[in-house]
């Protein structure tokens, strides 16, 4: 998994029928690079977090297909 | 998912049967790699998109199997 | 997808009995990376195609699995 | 796989339910990429370990659908 | 699929009990980076091989689920 940092948020009113309701975050991993995932934890700004990629992330949509390929599925303890 | 650029078009006469119909879009990622994206939504050039990647965008098409391994899933509201 | 440009074909004698017969093309993508795809399209060097890749690209043979991760899906048109 | 050095640990209170209870190490690859990888073997910070990635990690946990996707497979013998 | 050449052998004692028993070779690829790869074809060092990665990589291990990601399908011949 990625640990990264979350930077911002993204709104997208025009898209695919699939993609899920919810927070698209925008997050700087460990490294620079700066990527979108699905954030089902209800994390904030400023906060560190773990990033599952590609279809192991898809896979935590259990009811429909969904085409998010980023998911984070924990928030790092600050003294971890 | 990657947030990028749309910088262009391309179009392939000679290709798999496979290949879905439908816009091929030049992507210009965050950090400025470029490839290439197949586009359900009738983004133009200019527009700041989301993109998904791998098996979680073939997945997107349901009646065939289907070559995409980059999708755009939505269109990144400007105010966003 | 990545584009690319077809720079030399290789041949492998000694491989594992699922690799399918058939072209196996040196490709170097925008960015300046190398890397070797199946070409189910008989193109040529210095051809400027488009390679899907990972579980999509091995998806492409229906027959038996195939251990091929870069495929050539489409030649991309001159003017394009 | 990645060869990677174990550099830390990392703890995660706030996650989804279905991220398996274990360790996760903070894994610093050849090259100096850091990332996060779960460890079913008990290793030790310093310990040099195999990591396998994507789906083949999240593969491994066959009771429940994990969302890890990248995994220790293995300690590297010191005189390997 | 990854040209790379083959730059070493691992061993791993501890390891989980669904890796497969075989070599692990340390493969450098085109541009540099270094990692491990299953050998089914008996390699040697030296040698100059393609690769493939990911869950087409494990789909190769018919009999069991396996962990390997990155797998040399062949070795390329020298006047190729």
């Amino acid at each position: 998994m990625i640990r990264g940092r979350i930077t911002g948020r993204v709104w997208s009113s025009k898209h695919i029928e699939t993609l899920p309701g919810g927070a698209l975050l925008e997050v700087e991993a460990d490294g620079g690079a700066t990527f979108i995932a699905f954030d089902p934890l209800g994390c904030d700004i400023g906060e560190t977090v773990l990033v599952t990629q590609g279809s192991v992330a898809a896979a935590y949509f259990t009811k429909n297909k969904s085409p998010i390929d980023a998911l984070i599925i924990g928030s790092i303890d600050e003294d971890g």
